[in-house]
């Protein structure tokens, strides 16, 4: 059966005006490749009322799990738990349940639970929240959209909440070799063993290391032994 | 008159399964802010011969300029010359200009000009070359697209001979005010502002330093008299 399929939407101005490096699209795709879950495609649009309902759509559509990152915390610019209401045309208002998490939090700390702050208890009726262990203002899962925070502390500890939730699927394998040929002369090799074990995915990423030319194949699979034999293969003929 | 706008396709596998870690869209997104042109969207797919084509044209129908990285070595997944001639129905086999400067670089290099590495000399009818001062095997533009490599070395020195020939706009000034103040204590005051100067972007960045919150205010726009009055009014503000 093939593995379960996701999509990622990371939400923020910041990250396409080249302001801040996203490392969240990296953190989940690894932790989804360890589930077993396939993550198809990523998308990185701005904090726009129409740009992100848009894309959650498509995505919600095409994907069985689409997770987001940014623009849930309390400035006039976090619109995504709106914005993800609007998508799956959801009533969305401050909820109890998120209200009462924040109120302890704000008694905890001293500080006041103002309007501004208020806002991050905003939760579309039917999701049910995800934890946040950080900084408490929770990220909520509706349908098939995962929401989440955009700080990469807090969106680690949210991913590490949700993905044991999901059906995940066989966990992808990986082995690498490290041939010291260029790209160009192990390719033919690559694409026949590529067509002979099409249920692989290899890739070959060229490195330059003391002046010499060298290339790491990576073969990803979810079936042990038909790897093994691929990199076996593969293993014998570049030592010919 | 607003800046012109962009989009990026980051193509690959690897990106996605979380064994590499992008860094060309965030090189690109500064590099566009600097030229005065809107990073708008970026997306990442698979080395997939149906996802490419869909992405391209969509973005390429959206924005002014698409620039791609990834998939244009010398291996069987590397498709992406083949997928934008496919999204344009432009032709594409192996072009005189492109075979030429690899002949010339693995005739001074003594490796051979294979199969595999004619590959990467397959340019779409109606494509202007992009060069690559780095390992030769030259980008095009197609269009309004881009096509760049993935490796990271190989892809800014191709930003950097794109960029230049392009339109662009009034550069993105940026201002940035620290405050020693948690993010929602400022919310409503940045809420104020950004209504009444609806012409810039104001983001805020949680931080947390010694144990105290504080919060990394950033205003972005075209104009710097009316960033300088925002950033006035605002830092009078949060003094009061």
């Amino acid at each position: 059966m093939p593995n379960p399929t996701a999509a990622m939407l990371v939400i923020g101005d910041e990250i396409l005006s080249g302001r801040t490096r996203d490392s969240n699209m990296h953190h989940l795709a690894g932790e989804l490749t360890k589930a077993g879950i396939d993550l198809r495609e990523v998308r990185v649009v701005s904090d726009d009322a129409a740009a992100i309902p848009n894309a959650v759509k498509t995505l919600s559509a095409a994907h069985d799990n689409v997770f987001t990152s940014g623009g849930i915390g309390p400035t006039h610019d976090d619109i995504t738990a709106d914005c993800i209401a609007a998508a799956f045309d959801a009533p969305i208002d401050v909820r109890a349940d998120a209200r009462a998490l924040l109120e302890a939090h704000y008694k905890r700390t001293g500080a006041e639970l103002n309007e501004a702050r208020l806002r991050m208890a905003r939760i579309p009726d039917g999701a049910t929240l995800i934890d946040n262990p950080v900084s408490t203002a929770p990220g909520f899962t509706l349908a098939n959209v995962h929401v989440m925070a955009g700080v990469p502390a807090v969106f680690e500890a949210m991913v590490a909440s949700v993905i044991p939730t999901l059906t995940g699927g066989d966990p992808l394998l990986s082995q690498t070799l490290r041939v010291n040929r260029g790209e160009g002369e192990v390719a033919a090799l690559l694409g026949k063993i590529a067509a002979d074990f099409p249920e692989l995915s290899i890739g070959s990423y060229p490195f330059q290391k003391d002046g010499a030319y060298g290339t790491n194949i990576v073969m990803r699979g979810q079936d042990g032994a038909r790897l093994d034999a691929a990199m076996t293969r593969l293993a014998d003929e570049v030592a010919q």
